[in-house]
Formats: C-alpha cells, sequence, structure tokens
C-alpha cells in the first residue's frame, strides 16, 4: 500500500498517456477530476491486488465513449458516483475498492475522483495494461468474468443497468445507448471479488503509469534524455523517426478510425511509416511491412518533448518518434491475441510478437 | 370483471388491429402467445380501471420495436414474463395487474399471455386508445407518469433496467438497444398505482377492440354486411373508397416510414387518397387536402372481408376503403396534440378534429 496524492496523479496521467498507445482518451479532465476529489476528500490508498481480501468486491469503473467526444464533452465527475452507488444498491453490498478497467488514457486516472470521494483504496491493476476499444476487451473476459452487471450514468442524470449474456453484448449495448447520450457515459462494471482481481488483472499497472510519467517528466530535472528515459523504463523499442505528413480520420460509431502517415527523418530519411488505427494504434507498417501489431503497443511520441500524442490530436508536420513496448503476458496467449489480436480488429495479418518482428538481423 | 378466454382473443386481437390504425405490428403473433397461455394456465380476469384498488401496483407491458420486426422476429412469449419480474424485483413488490400500454396491435393481446401465466388480472385501459410509434406516446405522460423503471428483456437473454430523466428518454435509450437486440424486445413500463390508472389511463378499451372485432367477424352470421357494421360501432367516417395504386415504404430506426397511395373507385371515381404513414398512418389526404389528421385514428380496411391493413402489409391492386375515428378526448387537448398531433411528427399542418374536417356541407 502507498498514498497517492495530487503530485503522483501528474506522474500517472502522463503514463496512462503512454500506456494509452494513441487512444483511451485524452487523460486531462481525469486529471482534473482526480486531482479536484483528492484536494477536497483527501488522498487516495493504492493497493496492490496481492493485499485484498479474497472476499473483497472491487469495482471497475470507467469513462465510456467516443475518445473525440471525451475530450470535448466535459464530465461533472458526479456520474462517475452515481454508477458506483448504483452498484452497492443492485448488488445490494459495499464496494471495498474501485479499480480502472483499464489504465490507459482518461480512464487510468479518472477512477482516483471516485476513490478519493467515497474513501476507498484504489487497486494497483487494470483489465488491459493498456487501452483497448472495446469493453469485452479485457483480461477479465480471458478469465470468463462477466462484464454485468454494468451500471451507467450520464451526466444528464439518466442511469440504466444492463445483464448482458455475454461481455461482446455488454459492449453492443452500452455503446448503443452511450451514443444517445452524446457519444460518452461513466459505467461500473465487471464487478468481481479479490481472489479475481489477483487471478485475472494485469497486475502493477497504475504503478507502471507512475514510472514511465516520471521518466518523461523528470528527466529535465536528472539532466538526461526523456525519450532515452522512456524507452528504459518502457523496454521499447524505436520503430522509427519521423514527421507527420498525412492523417485521415473519422467517428465511426463511438470510435475514431484513420491512418496516420510518417514520412522519415535522420536515420530513417528513405522510408515511410503507416501507423492504422481504431481509437488505438494497431498496426505500424514501415515501408508496407507490420513492424508492430495489437495486442503489443504502439506509442507516438512528440520528438520535442518526448511527450505521447494521442490519434485525435495528431498534427501534420509534427515530428514524431514511434515507439512499441510489449503486450502483457495474458495477452499473448492464444485467447489472447484471439480477443486483442489483428484478426479481431478485421486484419488479415498474424500476430507476431514485436521483438521478433524487430530482431537484429 | 369479466372473463376472458381464447375465443375473446380472436375478437380482440381483431379490434387491436382496427385501433393499430396501421401500425402496432400485426396481432398475429401476439395472439397466439395469448392463446397459448390461457390454454395452458387458465382464463384472465378483465377488471375495470374503477375496480382497481388505489394503491394496486400496475404494469403495462409491450412488445417494443419496428413493426416489420415484429412481424418477422418471433417472440418466445418468455421475455414478456422476464420483463414482469425484473419489475417485481426492482421494486421489491408484487405487481397486482398488468395492462397493455398500447391497445392497438400486438400489444392489444399480448400481455394477456403474462396475465395468464401470472394469475393476476389484465386492466381493461390502455395509455393510447390506439397505437403511437413512441414510447413517450401515451396519455400517461399527459399527467405527469413516468415511464422509469423500464424493464427490457430480449428473447436472448439480455436484461436491462432503464432509469431516464423523462420519457423521451427512454424511448431514445430502449430504442437503441432494441435495435441492436435485433429489433425487438419485451418492456415493463409506467408502473402506476391504481389511482393512476383511473386518473390517467384510456378506460374500456380492450372490452372496445372486443367489441369492434365482433363487428367484423359475427357480421356475416348475423347476416349484416361488416363494414357497415364496423363503422357503426367505431362511429367511424367513411373517408374513401379505392384501389392501392402505390407505395413506398423504407424502416429508419424502429419506425416504417412510407406513403401510401389509393386511386379512387365507386363514388371517388375521379379522386385520390395519399396516407402518409410512420409505424401508424398519420395524415390521409384527398385530392391534396387533409380529411384526418393524427391523433384521430385513420384506419384502412380491406374492401374484400373488412378487414383491417397494417402498413408493412399494403399489396398494390388491393381494392379498400379508408375510415376515421375520433381520437380519445385526452388526445384532443392542448397538452395531448402537442404530444400526438401532426407537428410532433414533423409536419405543417394544424390538428383539426376529424368530424369538423369532413362536415356535411
Amino acid at each position: 500500500m502507498r498514498i497517492i496524492s495530487t503530485n503522483d496523479i501528474e506522474y500517472i496521467a502522463m503514463g496512462s498517456t503512454v500506456l494509452g498507445t494513441g487512444g483511451g482518451g485524452d487523460p486531462y479532465i481525469g486529471k482534473l477530476l482526480a486531482k479536484e476529489a483528492i484536494h477536497k476528500y483527501g488522498d487516495v490508498k493504492l493497493v496492490a491486488a496481492e493485499e485484498l481480501n479474497d472476499d473483497a468486491l472491487i469495482l471497475p469503473i470507467a469513462a465510456f465513449g467516443a475518445p473525440m467526444i471525451l475530450v470535448e464533452k466535459l464530465f461533472s465527475g458526479e456520474e462517475f458516483i452515481k454508477a458506483f452507488e448504483m452498484m452497492e444498491s443492485y448488488l445490494g453490498r459495499k464496494i471495498d475498492a474501485v479499480m480502472p478497467a483499464e489504465a490507459g488514457g482518461l480512464n487510468g486516472v479518472l477512477p482516483f475522483s471516485v476513490a478519493a470521494q467515497k474513501q476507498i483504496p484504489l487497486v494497483d491493476a487494470d483489465g488491459m495494461g493498456r487501452a483497448f476499444p472495446r469493453l469485452e476487451m479485457v483480461t477479465f473476459t480471458l478469465h470468463g468474468i462477466t462484464v454485468s452487471p454494468i451500471t451507467q450514468a450520464d451526466e444528464k442524470g439518466n442511469r440504466n443497468v444492463y445483464h448482458t449474456i455475454d461481455n461482446t453484448w455488454g459492449e453492443t449495448l452500452v455503446g448503443a445507448t452511450a451514443i444517445q447520450m452524446g457519444g460518452s457515459c461513466a459505467i461500473g462494471c465487471y464487478p468481481m471479488s479479490g481472489a479475481q482481481v489477483k487471478k485475472a488483472a494485469v497486475h502493477g499497472i497504475v504503478s507502471y503509469a507512475q514510472v514511465l510519467g516520471e521518466a518523461i517528466i523528470d528527466a529535465k530535472e536528472k539532466n538526461v534524455n526523456p525519450l532515452d528515459s522512456l524507452i528504459q523504463k518502457a523496454d521499447a523499442i524505436k520503430l522509427f523517426t519521423g514527421k507527420i505528413s498525412n492523417i485521415t480520420i473519422k467517428t465511426e460509431g463511438r470510435w475514431n478510425k484513420g491512418v496516420c502517415e510518417i514520412m522519415g527523418l535522420d536515420e530513417n530519411q528513405d522510408s515511410e511509416m503507416i501507423l492504422e488505427f481504431q481509437n488505438e494504434f494497431l498496426i505500424a507498417k514501415k515501408d508496407g511491412i507490420p513492424v508492430a501489431i495489437t495486442p503489443d503497443l504502439i506509442v507516438l511520441i512528440d520528438a520535442e518533448n518526448a511527450q505521447p500524442i494521442t490519434a485525435e490530436t495528431i498534427q501534420y508536420g509534427t515530428r514524431v518518434v514511434v515507439l512499441a513496448m510489449k503486450a502483457n503476458e495474458q495477452w499473448r496467449t492464444p485467447a489472447g491475441i484471439e480477443l486483442g489480436g489483428p484478426q479481431k480488429f478485421g486484419y488479415e495479418y498474424e500476430y507476431v510478437p514485436v521483438e521478433e518482428l524487430n530482431k537484429k538481423k
């Protein structure tokens, strides 16, 4: 157990953007809500999965919607409290701790606001170890944990409870109403026991986000290069250096889909990189050949300040570095590849681990 | 109170199709489910609104979806029981009687299946006195009764509870998920007290449907003309006689929208009638001039057998008679016209009562 203050939230938010791999929503709003709640209600206890009682009740909390809208449409913060309280009332039981469903992007920091206000711990774990665009794409699904009941609240006061027959139906139905609600809402989902968290979650991911954030933010005062520092802490592979030469993006349902083209610079002078994304970057191709494939993480970094860039904020002409990080081991199993691999997104490529794709020849 | 047997269901189903004014879904499936349940569990007590205890809990039950799909996609019947039981469990209270939300179309007979299986009475009342295409278009709304909580179940096993901020949001959110569920689902909505039913519902509508059904079905054995018999019992105005000359129909969300053109015959030899519909017939125009306007009822009758025709089954060349019936008085108030009148559907016409539009000059 350790105490998380507003200062830590800055680092965690930065690291969450790295883990967002271009999606997950910009954490800015989540950071503000988390810091405001901590300021008002006090610091939050971050507990390791191993510290949980097996019969504790843990609730993953998340903002759910299109990343583009999550940035533009403000949350009041009360939606998340409402989703939390609906779950307590529906299950007729006190919730012992909250957890991020997704440590990448907005959802990496937002649950701190609920933990602070409810004065309960936040578990240092999530269901992705990154961001993914669909509700069923969590390691919980790989362990047979059901998404339902799902509680849903919007800023207008609508509040619903879903009991879906499987986790994909959770995405389908909550996705349909989220669009009607203006593109975003708060959800409580995958309520589970401490024992289930220990078995099914990606452990230590909040602390890992903080380590990545520190690597970037503290580099200057430590007189080290922030990009080198991030690459080292993330055990990342540097895929490409270049300049954004084209960007196409469209909103389809609750997804931002698009292609980002990067013209090579320096050591990649005569090459081109293409990043394809559906909220998150899913495929990185160098001169037509895949060099990183989902579920491995593809991270776009602004070369000026070493900060991660989300897909919806990519700007023509920006100098960038593309990094790749290994996905959590759970995603690299056959079931994990089926749930979060390239074919799940309609690509014909087979998944090959990023370190094999980039083996020095 | 009177007892409803399978024989009565035939009449009520026929009358419900008249009250469906072209929408509400063909009652065929509802009739089968109701008859099967009565056969298995026994006859159903039909009670008048006045007979209810003021503090009784009454649940309107309905099939919700696109009429075209309600005809093609079969219900198991269990969805309705599930929606009923979810409401009991959610409210923590036994439901004393069910009621049709809408006496027009499928929903006029379907609730009998729940009443039979649950061995509780069905209230001789509804929230429309006809069919309407949106969940908030009920007389209950005119009395400030809220649609929430709404329970929703589909044949796959998904089951949700909605708490929306107003009745229009009920339509929006349940409509969005119903489409995802394949276009139809079962709902429990507008749970209300006996006192509220007495004040807000359209009374006696199930018995009225039966009277209309008898007028058509029993005419032959009484040696009377079924059309004349229906016109008399419905206090209907005969608007037009003709032959279907064109029909355009498209599905938009959960609505069938379209236009039906009728070429005049006999006394209407040189005239043309246009019926515009959004599930239900909303405007009847004779040679370009409105002669019946929602919320008044427009009923398309097959001239061969005097049976009502639903919009999705209109066929080129059919000889038809168009009737109009006065809407319930609640729909003819300023608030009623605002909720169910022509401008609610995007027409620029002002509502004028059908008897004024067709005054003998």
